[in-house]
């Protein structure tokens, strides 16, 4: 069951170039000359095995610049900036491939989580605007009665 | 049938964590400030079929990072620059999961070529000091007598 799914002030969906090869495909990410390009601080991946959900996370000064390469992720997005024109407000997106190949670009402050689709694991790429910090992100569990959304 | 594999002057091994992860792993990749990152110009991925060469290729100004976040790739490397110390040197790399989750930095003027192995397909993901520009990169077929391996 979910809630219905709106739009968050700030959140940005760039659509990405699969260039197509019997070979196999090249896939664009993110380039230093385009939008939504900010910083580039690093670039990781974390898997999500099928069916398994990561979250609830959330940066305090990172930008994250998200893309699935492999397999299909479905991400949620929360927004309790208090200051926020979407204050309250859930977004589902969706990520991956073969239909959804996009960029996913989450300013600071939102909290987030994500769930591998279908019967195979997923491969998230994360393009941030900083380094890895340990005390820049929080955590706080899937059941936590804080964001109004049940997986 | 391979020639034998030397080791060609400026290419660089990193090892990268992979943090485990029942839900699936978290996989470095590259940060601002660590070591081998230079600039950041764009960040891609080449997915290769099983079996298939993708190659060869060179750039001549591009440095390149690979990382292989999904199957397992053998890369192979020609140095043809005249005044190199390893002039002529063919070295070959394996790069992926589960056991050589690393990254291979390439400076720019190394002729690459790389393959999938195993029975699925492997995603290559590219963090590049420049974006793509069509005519930096030069390609020539995988049967160049100019290039001393058989694939």
């Amino acid at each position: 069951m979910t809630v219905d799914s709106g739009v968050i002030h700030d959140i940005v969906l760039t659509p990405l170039n699969v260039i197509a090869d019997e070979r196999g495909a090249v896939l664009h990410m993110l380039r230093c000359d385009r939008a939504p390009f900010g910083q580039f601080g690093e670039v990781y991946f974390s898997e999500a095995t099928a069916g398994v959900v990561k979250g609830w996370k959330r940066h305090k000064r990172m930008t994250q610049n998200f893309a699935v390469p492999v397999g299909t992720m479905k991400v949620v997005l929360f927004d309790d900036r208090p200051d926020s024109p979407s204050f309250g407000t859930i977004q589902e997106v969706l990520l991956g491939r073969p239909d959804a190949y996009r960029l996913l670009t989450v300013p600071p402050m939102i909290w987030y989580g994500f769930k591998a689709l279908g019967d195979d694991s997923a491969l998230m790429a994360n393009c941030a605007s900083i380094p890895h910090e340990p005390l820049e992100g929080e955590t706080v569990p899937l059941s936590t009665q804080g964001i109004p959304y049940v997986w």
